[in-house]
């Protein structure tokens, strides 16, 4: 199970968009959904894969170091969290040279519904961490305190 | 099933803690995790239901406008997104005042799994939105370009 999960972030880390196509749903019953940090939802798969496509597009290196991923398995539900510690770099502003690369930190709760071809991402929703785990307490009713920074 | 859902805010804003107890999933195979936004992931019962009553404690008055709910029902799996709107106000510095009201814009995907006690929530992975879904086109490789804003 978690298999499928590291395929997901390969698939972002080569480009390879094909092979993302495969790995979401396609199910005439049930609507996928997807949230990028920070983004509003995006749902359907023609809505979800095109903007797999504009992130490839803005990206020339990403790569995922996947760490905290656990694995609840509910008959043919599987729900996955784990933390994406990102690197990535933009497309350089001018040819030939490597743009800045940026460190950044991200939950997941992805989940995967078991088909007749394997188990099929069913939701993705990722989210920047904007406060440490430990005892800071953090702020505000549903989010940590203004002040709360991107760690790293 | 988007009752249920509804049911999750409004034991929010009433701060009713025990019927967030029972809404939520209790069962010894399953792990239910929780994101609240820009918060890292929380597991288990213990760790989420401390997370609600701590939130609460800081809290005097949160309310949910609910736009956008989306319901994906596959056997015993209910997966729902919605938009938050959410206005709320911490405790004030002094007694007898009310604390500074807050606008906040989350994105949430809920999960639930049906029990023979009813649907119950396995996940909530709630998001600040912090860019425009419009035309705007968001940078950067998986989130929105640094000087997005909290819209409103």
């Amino acid at each position: 199970m978690a298999l499928v999960n590291t395929a997901l972030y390969d698939a972002m880390e080569q480009g390879d968009h094909s092979t993302l196509q495969r790995l979401w749903l396609d199910s005439p019953d049930t609507e996928v959904s997807c949230v990028h940090p920070g983004w509003p939802v995006l749902r359907g798969r023609g809505e979800v894969l095109r903007s797999y496509a504009l992130i490839m597009a803005n990206t020339d290196y990403i790569q995922f170091f996947l760490t905290d991923v656990e694995v609840s398995v509910m008959t043919d539900t599987a729900l996955v969290t784990c933390t994406e510690n990102i690197l990535s770099g933009a497309p350089a502003e001018e040819e030939g040279q490597l743009g800045p690369l940026v460190g950044q930190l991200v939950v997941a709760t992805n989940v995967f519904r078991r088909t007749e071809d394997g188990w099929k991402v069913w939701s993705h929703h990722g989210s920047p961490v904007l406060a440490e785990s430990d005892d800071d307490e953090p702020g505000g009713p549903e989010g940590p305190a203004d002040d709360g920074l991107l760690p790293g």
